[in-house]
């Protein structure tokens, strides 16, 4: 298998966006070929959720190629649910680490705020079992079962879930990029009006425009892709045998550093998948980063903020930097490749070794990103 | 890169379907993996190529996967419009091919029938670049724009096209699994309703439900993967130079036929994607397999006819066979690989090396795969 190095990254402020979608791919596209010094690649993956009920266009890997003026670069099309930008990159991997391609851009996008919520979360929810569905199960109501769980059965209490989303407006504040790029306090946050009981507002991440792309390459470059794992897990939330942790984002951790050949404690920061903020502890937890029972603790005690001794989320994760679906999985990963080359002004770390974290539908298509600094 | 190998081809009959698209996309699944011998496959990859507006569900690689008893098992979704099945195709070997996966299973569906026509043609034309959609392009309206350039230009014939489906219906009569297994006359052809002048009813692929799968695997089986090619072009026909070939269709055939090391003297026999009948004649010449301008004439003089020179479509094609979009790229390779290791009973062929044609859009992202049998 060839080493696969990741040598541009570039994304687009999130929010609401006014652009049609495939121009804020090629703005995130060409930022990233503009880093890697590439004028043209010789292949593209794209992410985009649901392309067909957002923004009304099918054929859609075509159409963003078209757009961008590289109708004749081979392109196809992934998709996982809200994990379709790590499943991009995954797939770009496999084409450049077989050998088929030298050099692949994968570019993630969505846009959604255009669209009213309630159909927003409809559209969202066709990701849950079609059984639980029909009872009326939603994203956030899901969430809110498993946190209620978390604080029934694992004694984390409300201050620790309110501290994620603390902390993550926090770095949001130094991302020029972010969705929401303001502090919140714990009152604010412990205050905000319920959503699914018990999670309120801002526990949850917004719906968000956006767009992220990276290019790989089979030549060395500033940043390695170490490992990367996938884990699955049934649709049905009813058949699993524990709802307090996600098995799919064990095995996707197992599978990532597997291929790295290294363990969690070489990890110096990290992008987790905060869509609910419970869900931030949950993934310390399943990917080893933090012992069991602990992630609410140090949280509250500041070991996961931008000065504590493991970052997380130093982009504002989901919870703030903002959720575009399968941009979301790309944006992970352009912010480690942007820390671990001294690019993220305003909130850099100084590391080696950065892992991403993305979760499709409720924890049914997970991935693990694993990527170190050439240096 | 490793070889990559088909271990195993199973599809369901195409046709009206009642079953629900996961069930039928199990069953295809199951047929390729008890070929293979294989309880179970490392990783899956789905093809589909609008799940959320044909049947209404997302996430769904994750749905199949749960629903074949197969929710650890690491899976993910491609689509490119009507190539999705080759397209996933070329996603499994990558994976292989890359050491990343040891076997791969396959799987492509689509269930339409229940859904008014004109509605599965608004979602199909969503393929179409949205500036020409605006002025009301459908797909056949297209096709029958580069079917009148076709004839104006290079004097194709009527009866040359209609030859196309005449023979399709004639092979599909002995392909239990056909959509339309049902002989038609050149006159019925050329009787049958006007679609889009000048194509009827007869030179039209059916709206078909069903599901075909393969199993890729890195340890030799009966049939080798020799060549994979994918090509692009502009979404917009008016962005082309030519109407009257692809060169999606091109780029992809060199790109097979180079990665293969012989050219298109070695095909034994072919599927191509034949959703309207003069878009065979076409590829028969893009793919290298006739000199240009004699496609028409050697299909009249029935040199692409089960006992003639060069069989083309032995399964039906999408014309008789049916058209059930993301399987019909699998479905041409199940067909190949069936034709190769000889489980093709009633119209089998005596063939060495196969080629799988796949179009995805108005030829805006197509595929050719070369299949050889190991023997």
């Amino acid at each position: 298998m060839e080493e696969v190095w990741v040598t541009g990254a570039g994304m687009t402020r999130i929010g609401r966006r006014s652009e049609p979608l495939p121009e804020l791919m090629a703005e995130a596209a060409l930022a990233a070929l503009a880093m890697a010094g590439l004028e043209r690649p010789e292949a593209i993956v794209v992410a985009a959720m649901n392309p067909e009920e957002f923004v009304g266009d099918g054929n859609f890997a075509s159409n963003v190629a078209s757009h961008m003026g590289f109708a004749d670069v081979p392109t196809l099309r992934v998709e996982t649910a809200t994990s379709s930008g790590a499943a991009a990159f995954y797939t770009g991997f496999a084409e450049v680490a077989s050998g088929l391609c030298s050099t692949v851009l994968v570019v993630g996008g969505e846009k959604m705020t255009h669209i009213a919520t309630p159909r927003v979360s409809e559209l969202i929810g066709r990701s849950i079992d079609p059984y639980e569905r029909s009872y009326g199960a939603t994203m956030p109501a899901l969430a809110a079962l498993i946190t209620r769980a978390l604080m029934a059965r694992h004694g984390v209490g409300e201050r620790e879930i309110a501290a994620v989303a603390v902390k993550n407006h926090a770095h949001a504040a130094r991302n020029p990029l972010a969705h929401f790029p303001t502090p919140v306090s714990m009152d604010e946050v412990m205050a905000s009006r319920m959503v699914s009981d018990p999670l309120r507002l801002l526990h949850c991440c917004p719906i968000s425009d956006g767009a992220a792309a990276v290019v790989l390459s089979d030549t060395r470059g500033p940043v390695r892709v170490a490992g990367v794992g996938q884990g699955t897990d049934t649709l049905a939330l009813r058949h699993r045998h524990d709802l307090t942790s996600f098995r799919a984002t064990q095995t996707a951790a197992r599978a990532a550093f597997t291929m790295a050949g290294f363990g969690p404690a070489r990890v110096d920061f990290a992008e987790l998948h905060d869509a609910f903020a419970p869900f931030e502890l949950i993934a310390l937890e399943d990917i080893g980063l933090v012992p069991p029972g602990k992630s609410g603790t140090i949280t509250l005690d500041g070991e996961t903020a931008l000065d504590g001794r493991l970052p997380i989320n130093p982009s504002g994760g989901l919870k703030a930097r903002g959720h575009p679906l399968a941009a979301t999985g790309l944006a992970q990963i352009v912010e480690c490749v942007w820390q671990l080359v001294g690019r993220a002004e305003g909130r850099q770390l100084n590391a080696r070794v950065a892992l991403a974290h993305s979760i499709g539908g409720l924890a049914t298509n997970n991935w693990v990103t694993l990527l170190e600094a050439s240096r």
